[in-house]
Order: C-alpha cells, then structure tokens, then sequence
C-alpha cells in the first residue's frame, strides 16, 4: 500500500473536493469543515448530486474539464484536492476535454487502456504535476475511515470468519489484476466477484439469482468481503460501505459485511448501525490479514 | 491437471450418461453411438430437456437419488459413467436422498462445504468406489473438444489479443480458489469475472451495465475468456460454449470468445460458426498459454 502523505505536509487554505455521487462528499466536507478547514466542491457533473450541492461554496466542473478546475482552483487558493464519491468511468469519448485537458489527452488515452487503478493514478500524477496535492478523504476526515471490530449488534459466526479468511485470500490474489475490490463467499464458495459492476450490482445479482433459483445457498451464509487491493492508491479509491451496502447485503440473504479497518471508508456510521440492526446482519472491521480476535 | 484415464481403460458394454441441462448431453450420446456404443441416459429431474431425452433409452433420476441410480445402471450392465451438461448446484435439503445417497449423506453435507471442483470431485470419488468409472465425455466423443485455431470467419485484433493475455493471467489466478471458469476483459480492463452465476448470467449482465450506460467500453472491445482451473477434474467440469453463448456475447458488444483448445467442450460447432459469422465476432481456440500463432 502506498504510504499516505503524513498530516504535517498538509497544507493550509482552503480545501477542493472533486465529488462524485452519493453522500460521502457531503459526510467529508462537513468533517473539514468542523475541523476549521473552509471547502470548495467541485462537483462533477452527472455525478454529484445537485440538491446538496447547494449547501455548500461549489463549481460544477465536467470530468474533462482539467482547465476550468485548475482555473478556479488557483483562483480559490486551493492547493490541497480530495477526490471521493462515486462516479461511473467514461470513455475518451465522453470526455468533451477543455483546451488544458487536450495538451493532455494522449498521456489520458494511454491510461484510459486499463484497468481503474492504471487511471486513477495516472491521473493523481496529472494533478501533482500542476502542483495541486492530491490527499485522501481520510486524512481531512478520520471519522469516516472503518474501525475495528463490529459496527452494531450482529457478530460473524465460525462458518462467517471462514467465508472472511477464504475471501481475502481471493482478493489479495486478484489484488494484482487491478480487478474489483469486493467478493462474496458463502459456505466456503466463492457465489460473485465483483469487476466493473460496482458492489451494489453485484449484490443485486446476488438477490436476484438467490430469489429465481438460479442458485442454492443455505439459508443465513453468506459474506461481502471488501478490501483495498494491494498497492491501491489509498487518496483515491478505498473501498466504501454505505446505508445502501446494507440493504443490499440484506436483500441477497447474507449473514454480514467484512471490510479493512482503517482502510475502507465508512458513510454514516450510525445509520449503518441502524440498518445493520434493523437487517439482522454484521459489519466488522477487520485486520488487513484476517479477523480481530 | 488431473491425467484423464487413457483410452485403453475405457471398458466396453453400454454407457450411463448423466445428463444436466442443454443440448450437450445428447451430442454426447450421438458421438458415443456412432461410435459403435449403446447408450442408457439419466436425466436428471429438473435439468434435463424432456423432449429429446424421448429419443433415447433413459431413466429419470432426482439429483440425490444414487441408490436409483446405481441399482438401474448395473441392471442395465453400465460401467463407465460421463457426467454432462448444466445443474444448477442443488442445497443438501433438496436432494430428497434415498436410501443409499442417506448412507453417505454426511460426507455430501462435507463436500457441500466448498467449490464446484470440491463438490464434484468428492462425488466422483463416490462413484469410482461404487465400482463405476468415470470418464470425461469428451473421451467417447473427442468431436465436441474446442480445436485449436478459429472458428468461423472472424480474428483477434491486436487488441484482443492483450485483452486474452490478460484473462487467462487472471483465471491462473483465481484457479486455486474454485471460483468460476471465464473472465471478460476489454481494453485490458476486467469487465466481469464469473463466479456461481455462470457464464450466460455475466455476459447478460455485461450487455445490460452497456445498454443502460453504468459502464463504458470502447465500441467493439471485450473478450470473453474461458479456461479450466488449474487441478480441475476434466471428466466432470470442463468449460463449455454452445450458440446461447455466442448470443450473449454479441449482446454484450464483445469482439470475440476465446478458448483453450482441447480443455473446452463446443457444442454444434457448425451452428456457433455461423452464429459466430452472423454477429461478427471471433472464436479461438488457444493454447493453455496464450494464443496459438
């Protein structure tokens, strides 16, 4: 994993977030705000969600759009980015780049063959180049990182910490492949891995193929293992639960969730815990190489 | 890879088929009867297609019905035993076991524990006690085994050919785990790695994350790729294709399939050439490192 810049070398001023979709941005601005730092939002566009947006100084900025985020950025006296939230990966295509982005569309093709590390990274380069220093979500906001040990009132059962063990052993194998970071396994058979679907759509499979009988589980089995895959840029995309993961967890029948502790971003830890509770399953922040006993 | 027995082991006398779903099981019992051999079928209930199962001397089976099994196969004089065609994994409680499948019900409940390859295995290791042999399809009908080169009219690209690379690197990797037997990758990026929703599920599912715009591929890029576990028991799990297959990945906008040659099953490789040449898309037979130049 890559080492991430230590608190010292975090700049002053205020800082740019680049959000995505979902409430994670929202639940990271907040945080440097209480925490005394002011925020700009870049929102993308087609990403972020517009009625939050509001709440907060913003400037909506296209994902080809380097030139006007570097614009105002500077104007803004951001020195210091975060990058968190969803965002579905466009084509070149789609990118409609501004004149900035143009000068660097070749070097954006290249990384645009491969997998989302490749481009995540690549693009972390672009940035610090321009002198802008890319942080993680969790260095301006803790709070949201996954702690350890069980989030609510379920706890994993031995058939669970089996699934758990058996899951990040696949998910350090496939680590390299710069595949998903997320797999189910129930009774010791890996059920779905997911790749470029994203973790809600995988557990929607799940429900669905459980509910038309396409496949057998026993009743209650059943684990989603989330972890970073080795090497991952950790400013840029930690694997991420929200209250919509546990829905999703409920609805394909699984017994509970396992994820990094202090290597997976947490949205809304309370309603998590609620919804965990509400559903009758676990979540549990785990060692990088197994279970916390 | 386990050594399939040799050809001069394969004993004489009528041959039990055990048959799952799709067209497989009966393009088997054409080859073995050209061949010269009598057949018996066993279709399994819920599985096999009842109207061409009429066509041939067979005896319906429920998947936890050994004793029936074993009790007509010897009856009928069969000893040598192939295993083909789809099942979807039954759970224990619905094996509706007789009375001799009862006898080794607490092994079955072991075997459940695990993969595909740990289930199927143990059930082999089952039969070859009870005195019959179990011999891969595709040695009493060589003519369903994917062959080396294309099929069809269409070739791999550059492109495709990196994106094969690629694949058959990860299913290396993901081998030991008993996960599923086939990758997509387009543009070197992992698209979908199947697990116990199998093959027609993922490229489905692939079609539907393009169509609805959640993911974003080149035009014209993706390669489905499909290569056995490493250890994999070749007499009761080899990867397969048939033209469903086919359909599903011009429906998910891939430029081809590719396949290791030899350690594949092609079912009416007439019907996949032209439904091959109708979608425009490859299929290859590679060798079990890489393209075949």
């Amino acid at each position: 994993m890559n080492a991430p810049p230590t608190a010292a070398v975090i700049g002053e001023g205020p800082l740019a977030i680049i959000c995505g979709g979902g409430s994670l941005p929202f639940a990271v601005a907040d945080a440097a705000m209480r925490s005394g730092r002011r925020v700009v939002l870049f929102p993308l566009r087609g990403a972020a969600e517009a009625q939050r947006v509001v709440d907060y100084p913003h400037h909506w900025v296209g994902v080809g759009q380097f030139g006007r985020f570097r614009r105002i950025a500077r104007a803004e006296g951001c020195r210091d980015v975060v990058f968190i939230g969803g965002l579905v990966r466009p084509t070149i295509s789609q990118l409609w780049p501004d004149f900035a982005t143009l000068r660097i569309l070749p070097r954006l093709i290249g990384l645009f063959r491969g997998g989302d590390d490749h481009l995540l990274s690549g693009i972390a380069g672009i940035f610090e180049e321009h002198e802008f220093h890319l942080i993680g979500a969790d260095q301006v906001a803790p709070e949201i990182l996954m702690p350890p040990g069980v989030v609510g009132r379920c706890v994993p059962g031995d058939r669970d910490r089996k699934d758990i063990a058996c899951g990040l052993a696949l998910l350090r194998a496939t680590g390299s492949f710069d595949v998903g970071q997320a797999v189910v396994v129930a009774d010791n058979r890996v059920l779905a891995v997911e790749a470029a679907e994203g973790t809600d759509e995988m557990l929607a499979r799940l429900a669905d193929l459980r509910r038309s009988g396409r496949i057998h589980v026993s009743a209650g089995a059943g684990v989603l293992i989330k972890a970073p895959k080795p090497g991952q840029d950790r400013r840029i995309d930690l694997p991420s639960i929200g209250p919509a993961t546990i829905e999703g967890a409920a609805r394909a029948g699984l017994a509970g969730i396992a994820l990094v502790a202090g290597s997976a971003i947490m949205a809304e830890p309370e309603r998590i815990a609620q919804a965990a509770d509400r559903a009758k399953i676990f979540v549990i922040g785990i060692g990088a190489d197994g279970l916390v006993e």
